[in-house]
């Protein structure tokens, strides 16, 4: 059975990959907006956990939509759901079965079951969020026994998660000021292997 | 990392001991109440499918609350519900990470992130629902895939889950047409092994 599974470089998407890989064969797929070159770190740390990838380019109005949306918010999280929605519905037109790593307490991106079931439905998929059951506890323990991560601040720690491109989409149209006041500073983690 | 994951002998919880076990020693744990032998069809299923076993025993009162909460409703809906989580609350007793088999679309049992957080923070532990990310089309393709069960009508396919105890404690209170008037008839299945 071949599952998609949204991928950013990331702790949540790598530990969804190993869970379902005993079951499915899992590609790491990649969604971009040809902003940036950022979807090579992704493809650098799928190789590193052995999956195959792909990259799945998405269109220009929906990066532009989603960088408005922040821009007018002042902050990133609606048109980061916005991203990821878009980019499980262009997963759900090559795979049946799709995935991503979306947790019990994630804030965004967050899939509640009307819109798994809407995608099911409208796509003829299956969505899976291997990680929907697990809490930042149970999380933080995975991480630790299986897997080699990278931490840092958001420039030092570049990924493959919308968040690098969007940032470039913003501040081609509104300057680096609009960034800063818009995406928050945060750690990032990169998974750089298994343990 | 020692995982205790409430088992019924069905094949939501034979699934999720499955896709945890790569991460986790895991001891498949039934709850009873005493009043019946069936806690050993779950026994027979765990053995043929690899992983330790145990019983724990519920109180009196959680069963005669139980019983008679199903009789008040005329459905056995919240009787089911409290049984399953007076068994997550003692399996926490016992275990530092606990798991249950509840999904998705379940309508019972179901643990909302609210209850989750308030079991994993008055216990100090980890509670886990591996198919909470799950839906019924993806959960019966590895179903298909992977274990071996047997289905039929409830009397034919003894299982360890709370119906046939409830059930029982309710015939002998009221009688079996109490039980009868209460309990829909549904298909049972029980896990036999894996494929």
């Amino acid at each position: 059975m071949e599952c998609g599974l949204l991928f950013s470089a990331g702790k949540d998407s790598s530990l969804s990959a190993m869970l379902l890989e005993e079951f499915y064969t899992v590609t790491l797929v990649t969604a971009h907006f040809g902003i940036t070159d950022d979807w090579k770190h992704a493809r650098d740390a799928a190789d590193a956990l052995g999956f195959s990838f792909e990259r799945i380019e998405l269109s220009t109005e929906t990066v532009d939509e989603a960088v408005e949306q922040i821009y007018d918010d002042g902050y990133p999280r609606g048109g980061i759901q916005q991203v990821h929605e878009a980019a499980l519905e262009a997963a759900a037109m090559e795979y049946d079965i799709i995935a991503d790593g979306t947790r019990r307490d994630d804030r965004v991106p967050t899939i509640s079951r009307a819109i798994a079931q809407s995608l099911e439905d409208r796509h003829d998929v299956d969505y899976i969020s291997p990680l929907s059951g697990f809490g930042r506890g149970a999380i933080d323990q995975l991480v630790e026994a299986y897997l080699m991560v990278e931490s840092g601040p958001t420039e030092e720690i570049p990924k493959g998660d919308y968040e690098a491109e969007l940032r470039a989409g913003m501040e081609k149209r509104w300057g680096t000021n609009a960034v800063e006041e818009t995406f928050p500073d945060h750690e990032q983690t990169r998974v750089i292997g298994r343990k």
